[in-house]
């Protein structure tokens, strides 16, 4: 049994933990990140792994996780999103520093690679994951295998044109699915109508300390747990950018299962509504495909570090 | 060197021919289809390939390309786009008449396979091909592979919504790429300007006998080869529409190269120039990603043969 | 009682009446209209006009009603939608050729008068008529009071715009009520519906006499009324651009009330329930004004010549 | 020469003047206005004009303009925009306090009226003037006569919709131009931009103190001033809804001249030159009729105060 060390490196903290082939943590420990220190969040990677193998024999391969665009090479940090490691030879640094062969692999990847192989995707070959937090992101696996791209781009789902000139995008466009589906999005949604109609979006105000200006996500999503109208038609306009964002994806990808995750999907039947009824509205040749379920992921905050030493190991 | 026979099973015409591990055609033939007749299909699918092996030594392996969503068990088609033909193991029933191993395509899979191993894709691991044609069709490549999806349904990318609430189209929702980027959408671009606007798109009406009614796709191609003005706008609006489709299936698939097939390619720039004009336009993360090149296709009519001879071999 | 003589000039026929202040039409005669010969035109105008006095004692005043953009002189044709009469003084010439005074008004306006006068308008003071055939048209009544505006181009409500980018317009527009919410565009409708949907809309073709190029307004009202999905559907599509446009219109004006009048009105419930329906949805604060019900107009084809009569006496 | 005293109730200050009949005011005078009580303004607007009345002799008319949709008996307002005052009967409590005559008009009107009358639309009997603002309200004069609609509700041309599904708007409808052409919308187009792009709105976050979430149209103003491209996007979005909703206007008013008022129009050319671009794209039909300009006001804060008086006299 090959045992491989994942590491997951966040804005906050870089967590990791020595993985088995099935899936399961042996141990797991977890570092502040050295937040803008690129050197330092090295040696914290470095450290993280030379202290697991101390603790658990028979690591033969180390897998890092980061947000960005990672080269097909799967070593080189092509674009960072949080930090400026443009370039840099994540890989090398780490295998430097340890002595075990290294890849890297973009976060969201490592994580829904995790989810397909381990968590409700389990057993099927054709998985599409779509992360739902402050953005949107994904996980595209074909046959089995990681979809990563000719540059290691892949599965930017969010960057799909959901709302032709729409929303501004941090990419550059407008109307990507990341400004109509995310949990950023649901505020944004909460927030215009609290501005232009703050009676009916009173209990959204009043969950968010009284202050149109502080309305996120999370206070649009505890006023759709009590069933507040304006909550509700605010799930009710991601979940159908969303629906309509992935019956796109199916039309080109096929997948046996859609699994949701991400921070949003705490959300449950809340989101998953919606976005299934819009999903089922937009899917093409509908009547005549097998049905492609919409799933909420059962994997919690290890998916990161377990996708990424799972990947290593392949 | 395996010798392979593919067969390109098309609305009016078969095609087949014996194929090389270099995708060259060693012997070829063709007949009518006979149109609506299941059985008499199958028949001459046999003939055409025990012909050829009387004619060349050394054939292996048989792959036939139709139209339809064909099983990822490559032997059934799931249904048939010509043909009411669902559920017919096609796979079986020509391995039976011919006594070789066979595997069914899709055909514009087939084809785009031809265009990525063979065709201007070749030497790309990461190819998207796009068959603009009287529909939009299209396949995948991904690390080599040809992308089939769970089903066989995978790559439809005609059906992705363009236009939210738009056209009508034949699978039942509205705003496909499909109504916005095929031939017959560039036809009914000119349609609808001739009807409204018929003094502007007066040079549209003349090349189509002077009929509003008989605009096709190729009249306003016509025009457009002259310079004139609404025609043109036609292919505006058709190259937005397309631009759109592929940033979008770029962000999720990041290929190396689009590859533009079918017969709408001999427009040539009048097609390819507001394509690539807004493929950038809506291509997220533009500024960090290597470019990727939009070309048109350089393989000719035996595509669908070629390639489905060559994914038998695999 | 002062009486007026209206003439209503069109495409084919050229109709003309005497008629009382209460918008009785007296006497009446008809006549072929010399197509595309204007000085043709103005002798028939002048004809009718003198045979009619010749009947008739009493008659003081002239009105004479066109298609086009009437100067607000009343006098001059502007831009003439079917003749070529840009700038001919058409009132001077008809007050030359019969000895009494003439004004000229747009046709749609003059319909559009004698509704809110004489019709399920009357007495209304603020009237919108919205003309349905084969484009939209319309007239504004304020105060009582016909709205010409400041050049003669008022109440050219066909083109406001409803569907941004969307059909092209005679007008060098894009999206244009009319080609959403006309005969014609309802023919469109139905038209887009059967090239790539034939099966659903089957009974719509079958009622254009099999042939899907041949299909118009017409015959997917026949298909409504006979409780066809995909007509139905076509007049949703209809009535969702009406309502969204009348509920514009309505925002700027409001009305008291709304009548639709022209040839698709005599669709009755079929077109009314959709354009009412998406009405309620598109109003301005709809729940704090007084309802603005929209109703069929009563006036048969005479409505043209009552009109310009009656406006020619004010 | 014919007296009359205008009063123009704003949320924080009421503003009385006398005024001649060529628009000039004789005497002002300014009060807080006591805000959420209704009898305290009444009295507040009884003390104004008896104070004037006192200093000026021959005053016959009194107007009062308020914000709010008032009644077509201009006496009762309907519904108030910042005052529960629903079904009060304003004038008369007015009249019977002042012993003159007096007439309600909607605050947007009012000044509209001013501008028509005696600003830069002098002379001209069809103007469309826009009040850009927090809101999009207006004033719509036809043949030289104000339009208050069959009850009261006229001219809402913020209310028009212009992305149908869009921003959520305080009328319970999505789109309104309101929402996307007003100082409101100006600002939430910065605070997008700021949100998604933060380098790129860097100076418009700059000038709002650091801070996001204070983005004000006044931040974006000051930027697009600067000439910094965030900021200029978000006017060439803000009057490319200015434009459409202004050509739709005019497709249905015609008028001779459209003039901006409001607080927006500070901003001069950086307003006036995206508004006029879209307004001739959008303008139907633009090359058969006269030019309509576009101009910005010339009249001050009085605006309010003459037009209520002016319309008193009438």
């Amino acid at each position: 049994m090959a045992l491989s060390i994942g590491v997951d490196v966040g804005g906050t903290k870089i967590a990791a933990g020595v993985v088995d082939d099935e899936g399961k943590v042996m141990a797991r420990l977890q570092k502040d990140s050295p937040a803008n220190n690129r050197d330092a969040i090295m040696t914290t990677i470095i450290d993280c792994v030379n202290e697991l193998r101390a603790q658990v024999e028979g690591v033969a391969t180390v897998g890092v996780g980061a947000a960005g665009f990672v080269s097909s090479d799967r070593n080189t940090m092509v674009s960072g999103t949080n930090l400026d490691w443009t370039g840099v030879k994540i890989g090398d640094v780490v295998s430097a520093g340890t002595g075990l062969p290294v890849v890297v692999e973009n976060d969201a990847n490592a994580a829904g690679w995790a989810e397909a192989r381990f968590g409700v995707g389990a057993g099927r070959s054709n998985v599409l994951v779509v992360t739902l937090g402050t953005g949107v992101g994904g996980a595209v696996i074909i046959d089995g295998r990681l979809v990563r791209g000719a540059a290691g781009f892949a599965a930017e789902i969010g960057h799909i044109t959901i709302v032709p000139g729409g929303r501004p995008c941090g990419c550059g466009l407008r109307g990507c699915l990341e400004r109509y589906g995310s949990g950023t999005a649901l505020g944004m949604n909460g927030y215009e109508l609290a501005r232009f109609r703050p009676d009916y979006a009173a209990r959204i105000i009043e969950l968010s300390g009284g202050q149109v200006r502080d309305i996120s996500g999370k206070a649009v999503t505890m006023a759709a747990r009590e069933g507040d109208a304006a909550a509700l038609e605010c799930y009710e306009q991601l979940g159908d950018a969303l629906g309509q964002g992935l019956a796109d994806l199916a039309a080109v990808l096929d997948p046996e299962v859609v699994v949701l995750t991400g921070g949003m999907t705490e959300a449950g039947a809340i989101l998953l509504e919606p976005v299934t009824k819009a999903f089922s509205t937009y899917l093409t040749a509908r009547s005549r495909r097998p049905e492609i379920p919409v799933l909420i992921s059962s994997s919690g905050q290890d998916a990161g570090l377990i996708g990424a030493a799972d990947l290593a190991r392949a």
